[in-house]
């Protein structure tokens, strides 16, 4: 483990804190225990972290320089940015998408009215696979759990009247990525808006799909291949783009501890480093573009702590392996609450969860942030629940005062504690990832690490020693009946799927076929695939025919 | 100002960080701000303290021993127990009280079945400021803000059911609390509970009455002698109730900074110690039974060094003047959250509101918690709202971990910069008060110091310097409507005058009259006025006629 050792003025005033500690325990703990046990035998975090019954100087070792700096300093512990929020204010950025083009167009445009500072599209499951609307593996799916988009006509609508200059967007889309960047590209195009001037994120983190959030297409080594290339072009044409988000979240959400979200994350961002490395980028070219994406779960301390110990951990490593720059040390992270903690039960408890998740990011130093809707164990966020949790952000933004000054609880010993502990918690968990030979062949690994941990969470839960208000205590015997419209879904699918007809007999098919044959020929070689790839979008190519050229040279990936 | 200095080991620690500071100002922070100056001009809390950019060793004097120590142990800045919340959850206890004692017995049992932990009483106006139901004064208010007790059948009905020796009864009341008090007992008595199992709290602050809450009857010093008679009273018959909860809460409300609501709260306290001391009680016969009530508002950072700062100073000073024991010097409080902070406009914004100040409360070592109702700014809170509220305390307890360390944030550079400060600033107005002669002789200032902070405050809303979401920023164009169940005040003013009538008819007259003229005989004189009080209400003498019996005596107070 990597523990940092005090300079010895420090260690003198740690040992007679110690000594004074150990006295209060002996004296005054100890009698009281005697007779009034605590509330629980162990009092252990989400990582199995134990925590101590008090925090002081005594158990934490730092060196406030080494360790934790200043913000936009190596190794940026305290943030990425000098002046952090009292520069500017974390992005705002409510993931949201459903339904057709012209239904998402119009929440971004409420969500942008209401004060939101950034766009974050979710996409339907077969947008997500690389399916069209009418392929059969479609049925029932179209506009489901995002918005459908088959074509550059979805998605010229879905970007109507949004800024494209002036807004940042997110979209979270991993197999087809490369597919949807060109189709916002494409429209940016058509507009006349210069692509250096575009920004946002594409989430194109295919490791995490294999491990936990299953939407993946094609083979490992292929889709590691179309990352890099998405790499390349970004920086030569689209510079102020993340062309990748390294997500943490959905492994956590499938029952990953925090300090397994840090390492796995780091793991899989590493073997994205390598890939590009390989195919000759330099790691100040490509780095300082890397963005990461976290959950925000209950745990207040560990998931604060969580945040600092990522941003430290990484910078580190970048700089001992590779001799990064500042910028390319630099973890930045968009971050969402953790949707499997909201509970369809009680359903206004998720506004409590979500605030206190929101303010662990925020006292984290996250860039940007997502906050869940109270109702989305229920069905899509209704409008006045996205509103709510946009008015949660603001309201720690404007009237908590946590954004004022920068990383507040630095210094805290049980905070500085638990983000040494994470850091040496996660630099173990890379060790065994390494010792497999790095993410890419340690899925299987990652997974049976995950599936433990909630294995574990599930039966804490089921014997009560893991509290769920209003779940496994605290139950409500009359619950308010909460009031859910189910979108068309049958309609919308059959609507989606006259508008692709028409698309394909109006287009010049032709130009699409050839356009097509030229991916599946860069597909077998190595020349870069976002060229074809931006062509084929042109030419009114669909997505799920892109995705098949693709899957006719590259096969599709199964599990072991 | 009693700034502390520190070891010269760790000064030279500090002399190198503030070295590094500078440096990075200069040459980090210095070109960012030549491009993107910062939001605001000055990052400022509620009580003027300006924020640091960034908290660092260099910004916080500290001697571990000497200033935070240990739970349990003096100077209590790390909390008054030895194990805190790992051994007992702080007291989930809910104000509720409205229209007749029966509704609010139906609420508490509904409270108690969520799991609430105590009770607390709110009383309607007549019933705070002496008037029965029937009394011209009380027209329109009966049952209105609180629960309408007239006499010792109404606090039977209000506590049936409620097991008085295991759940401790919190009741809002101070001119009229020694009444209120012998009621609760006489109920006791009935049922054969030993007065010595009874626990709880009465508010009996007077002094915050005339500074800004305004529920005061009798001039200063008849009411601080009562006062001095209940904490003697309270001492030989009910030795676990706290005779006094001292109040900084409704000065907050009136517009008091954090600052002044430690220093007019540990002010008035003092006031009434020096009056114990002066009626002949030792210090350490009554201080360990003081207890505190604040408020938590929006401020995280601020609120929570709030907490901290009050409890050290409040030992400190104790122990300076008086040399007062580890008992005395336990600052035990009650938090609610901040009533003004609530909005009528987008009233589940509250929602959030609440919960970022129940969790400074948490962290800053409450001992009990209300937490205010979402639609509270509109209406008497509904059931669902009120449970609503409950349940961010449990999940604050049981889901977010913060409950499993002790003190979690001390350490913290930022916010024991604060506590300093804090302690500080409430020290300075501590001066000032005693330069005049202590709180009974300072109440005009206060108060003018108050409404100065409230003034500032105000324009800083109505410039749109201070944000509130929903309110003067990010306001919504069409708000959910709300229902709002509005009780039958008329009826319930009715039914409360008949239940009267009939008591004066059956009851003894006699007895009644006889008891009532023990009650002036000892306020004319010095014996302690809790036994007749006691006789008066078994007499079955009303709260209008015993405080009337009072007013004979002592005339009524009239602010300058």
């Amino acid at each position: 483990m990597d523990r940092p050792t005090p300079a010895p003025e420090i260690a003198s005033e740690r040992e007679a804190v110690r000594a004074a500690k150990a006295a209060w325990e002996e004296a005054v703990v100890a009698p009281v225990l005697a007779k009034h046990p605590e509330r629980k035998a162990s009092f252990a975090t989400v990582s199995g972290v134990e925590l101590e019954r008090l925090y002081t100087p005594a158990d934490v070792a730092l060196d406030y320089e080494r360790d934790l700096g200043f913000p936009g300093q190596f190794p940026f512990t305290r943030g990425v940015q000098p002046t952090m929020y009292r520069g500017r204010l974390w992005t705002m950025r409510q993931y949201a998408g459903f339904g057709t083009a012209e239904e998402t167009n119009a929440r971004f445009k409420l969500l942008l009215a209401a004060g939101q500072t950034g766009l974050s599209v979710a996409f339907d499951l077969p947008t997500q696979m690389g399916y069209d609307s009418d392929h059969p593996m479609a049925a029932g799916e179209v506009g489901r759990v995002g918005v459908a988009i088959d074509s550059l006509e979805d998605m010229r609508v879905l970007l109507a009247d949004i800024p494209l200059d002036r807004v940042s967007t997110s979209m979270t889309i991993n197999a087809t990525a490369a597919v949807l960047l060109a189709l916002y590209i494409a429209v940016a195009d058509e507009r006349g808006i210069p692509r250096r001037t575009l920004s946002g994120t594409i989430q194109n983190d295919i490791l995490k799909e294999y491990i936990a959030r299953g939407t993946y297409i094609y083979p490992v080594e292929p889709s590691l291949r179309l990352i890099t290339d998405i790499f390349a072009f970004c920086r030569a044409e689209v510079p102020r783009w993340n062309p990748i988000s390294i997500s943490g979240y959905h492994m956590r959400e499938a029952g990953a501890t925090a300090a397994q979200e840090i390492a796995f994350t780091i793991a899989n961002a590493l073997e994205y480093v390598e890939r590009a490395r390989a195919r000759g980028l330099a790691i100040d070219e490509f780095a300082p573009r890397l963005s990461f994406f976290f959950a925000a779960h209950n745990h207040f301390l560990e998931e604060i702590a969580k945040f600092r110990a990522a941003r430290r951990l990484w910078a580190r490593i970048m700089r001992e392996r590779y001799g990064a720059n500042d910028e390319s040390c630099k973890l930045r992270f968009h971050t969402q609450t953790g949707g499997v903690t909201l509970q369809a039960q009680q359903p206004l408890n998720n506004v409590v969860r979500v605030t206190v998740q929101a303010l662990a990011a925020v006292l984290g130093g996250t860039q940007s942030l997502h906050t869940n809707s109270y109702d989305e164990a229920l069905a899509l966020p209704s409008a006045p629940a996205a509103t709510l949790a946009l008015r949660t952000q603001q309201i720690l933004a404007y009237e908590s005062g946590v954004a004022d000054t920068i990383d507040p609880l630095a210094g805290s010993y049980a905070i500085e504690a638990l983000t040494n502990e994470l850091e040496a918690r996660a630099r173990a968990y890379l060790e065994r990832i390494e010792e497999r030979g790095g993410a890419a062949q340690a899925i299987r690994f990652m997974q049976w690490e995950i599936e433990e941990a909630a294995y574990a969470y599930q039966r804490a839960v089921e014997s009560g020693e893991q509290v769920i208000v209003g779940v496994n205590r605290f139950q409500s015997e009359e619950e308010e009946p909460v009031h859910i419209e189910i979108p068309a879904f049958a309609e919308l699918e059959a609507a989606q799927k006259a508008k692709l007809a028409r698309l394909r007999a109006e287009r010049d098919a032709t130009r699409v076929a050839a356009a097509l044959a030229a991916v599946r020929e860069a597909a077998r070689g190595e020349a870069n695939l976002m060229p074809p790839i931006l062509d084929a979008v042109k030419a009114m190519a669909t997505v799920g025919e892109i995705s098949d050229a693709l899957r006719d040279v590259w096969g599709v990936y199964r599990p072991e």
